[in-house]
């Protein structure tokens, strides 16, 4: 089902009033929701430039004794933000539970790149009905984030968003590699949105921009940036977030990319 | 807490009156359990060589429409076999709610290579107080695997064994690359009982007696092979099964080599 | 030698009359040279595009039973078009007699990806005293790149471009991954300028222009592109070239995201 | 040529008095000769165990500024070696030059991994008419390797062995994954002799005797082992080589296993 139909054939879907797959959808934000003055700020800043509030409130994190986020806390600073701003927001789930609990709350559900071999937690967050953007696996094949999607349509759930996040290869240099090469493909061979998120790529936020700005003519659907108004200190992969200030630039930079592309 | 307190320092624990960590154990079965008839053939025939049965009764499957297992049915066969053949049961559970469901019944609890990463299904079977064997995901580092021994490790259930089964590479001759480097250096870090699965890696039968006499050498606790008396017919991974005939030649051979290392 | 000596240091040179490391720098031309007419032909059609002229003549293949290149005869050729077309000739070498007997007649020296670690190669290509192109291996990481640049530059030969050509992963659905993220941080390390070959990475045509304009947004000093003007006929790699009426709307297309970009 | 013409087909060679590919050769010897004492001392030591002397006299150093061998003070070294303890002996060589120089005064010719992608060394070393060790590159498929080999096998040279000596991976643990199960097939697939090196893929002399009994289970015909007698001092990969000590005690081992394995 994930295959394109006919030529050309691409499909989009409607997160409230912002579209994924027409046009071009920005998702920005911290990648854990810390307090509620930061990301209100934060939300007020993005207000005009992005399309998507995206705030980890559940985070999977390699170590147990790391930050895990904010949980239910978290998820009502989010929607004081989509209240006070009009932002529809998105969050990653990491298990059923929290998506039979939460979902119902957000605009848009996450699932990360941990979880897309997590065949259960596909099929939750399909029959919960929400729109999903479906991270690849840093170790997934195409054909693998493909036949992941599938377990999300044949449930019929159509309104889904792929998202390369680089991948793991023998380089130490930086955190992944980007893998732009996927994102050409997978538009020659679905009619699925597809966006790219370079910040947990590079790993580095002086990385962001050009690798932003590439993935544009590579030809994504959008980008999800994290972005944080005070990388220092952030509780979790501080490096990679741009500032507010760096996002306004990209932004402006994204669009004149874009005009010239049509 | 998966750190050697001191030189030599290895664990261990039983699952029903099988050792897993002293001496050498070998976990063997087929893929997925197919029928009543053919498991309990199966099980007649291991009874001599295997510590414990495997069967599959839910599969991660990376395309939606391939054989996902028996489920709930495949569980009674599972259940009888043990009654029949005094064989702890090991079964593999993709969500927390198979976990709360069926964990009681089952003897070991494995977590799939898939699954490494997905943290909430690992803190959900060490909450089940079964002891657990964890695949390393195809991807992941030593550390990540370590780490994701320590969400188990820290609630306080201690009966887990680790288990090396091939990890992806550039390479498209066989299926995955069994790391016995891994396993080299896994014993030499953790005090946790380590066990190979070359079936899986090798994805070939025509190859696993080599890498699992191979990997006794390498230092492993223990094998976990796939058996099947009808490779040609098996609903999943069919290539990669051994007959029990040659499970019983293997079994001959190992305890040689094991015998010859002390 | 290789590191920035401060921010912003970054270094060029000429070849002939075509920088390299200032401005944005094209070589196009064939995998492997031919015959005399079609070469002539595509350098005619190039002759408004491209900086430099690329045709192999030495062909290093992976079997021994490939062809193999024209070898002397289509140094004459190449030769032929720079006198015709003014367009300064690239040719890869594979040996340090080849470089001996050759070198003098070619106006830039390409080491290919295969002999990146041919230590002796390119201490050989360093001495000739022509610039030279170096193509990261396949499987290389930044800092082995690095330091073969420094075999390089240590022997006082300034006139050296790197050129990343795809990496080696997992993934099968293109030949390799284009690794922009290695291309972004090049450029924060080091003052030597990067070209990259996106023909080569993506082993399919229809994937060269979008790859190509995101190499720009990544920061490179340019392209190598593969054109041939009857792929189908082509004598090795031929389903990566694009013709030369594709090579000819690149350009413009590259130009105005370089003129957007300053 | 490399395919097996017949199941069971091997194919073996001898090196002075040593079968390669028939019973089972040691290769052992230091990383890199480094005086004719250290060198005469540790061939008296090796003399009862090892079947070849290995030494490498001409080093491929990732970075130029690392020491690079000897050289023909080397060679003197090894051969005087030869001449006191009976040991025929392998040597490295880099380039076509150094094999036509001195591919006379030794018994077998290594071909190192990162030259394994050299076409025109592989048919220098094969055209001198001496046997040849071939490695596999750190990144080579199973068939660039076996394509490698049929350079030197179309020139009439049929003197080859093949060198197992561990894959790049993403794992950084330890220095590249033994691949094992490449052993395995290779073995099925050629006739060639096939050799492994753990000292190289281990990168730690702790994990030498563990994966070179696993080598030997895994069916190769050979190991090639490095040991230098005071690993601290040793000035390349020092901290890989075991001790003449350890080398003993595995030549004890390897030959229970062997005897084992009939």
């Amino acid at each position: 089902m994930f295959e394109k139909r006919y030529p050309g054939h691409s499909s989009f879907f409607q997160v409230r009033n912002v579209h994924i797959g027409k046009g071009f959808t920005i998702i920005a934000g911290p990648c854990a929701v810390e307090s509620e003055q930061a990301l209100l700020e934060l939300a007020a800043l993005l207000n005009n430039g992005a399309g998507l509030l995206r705030g980890g409130i559940f985070k999977a994190r390699t170590s147990p004794y790391s930050f895990r986020g904010l949980g239910e806390k978290g998820l009502a600073i989010l929607e004081k933000a989509r209240e006070n701003y009009d932002l529809p927001v998105m969050v990653e789930f990491l298990d059923q539970e929290q998506i039979s609990l939460y979902a119902e709350k957000v605009d848009i559900v996450q699932i990360g790149a941990r979880n897309m071999f997590n065949y259960p937690l596909l099929r939750a967050a399909a029959l919960s009905g929400k729109p999903i953007l479906l991270k690849r696996h840093f170790s997934a094949t195409l054909d693998e984030l493909l036949y992941a999607a599938e377990y999300i349509l044949e449930l019929d759930n159509p309104n889904l968003v792929l998202c390369e996040r680089g991948i793991r290869t023998y380089e130490t240099r930086y955190r992944n590699c980007l893998d732009l090469s996927a994102v050409v493909l997978l538009k020659q061979i679905t009619h699925l949105p597809v966006v790219v998120d370079p910040s947990h790529a590079a790993g580095d936020s002086s990385m962001v921009e050009k690798l932003a700005l590439a993935s544009v003519c590579a030809g994504t659907d959008g980008l999800m940036l994290e972005v944080h108004d005070n990388p220092i200190k952030a509780l979790s992969d501080a490096p990679q977030a741009i500032t507010s200030g760096q996002f306004s630039q990209l932004k402006v930079k994204i669009e004149r990319i874009k005009s010239f592309l049509l």
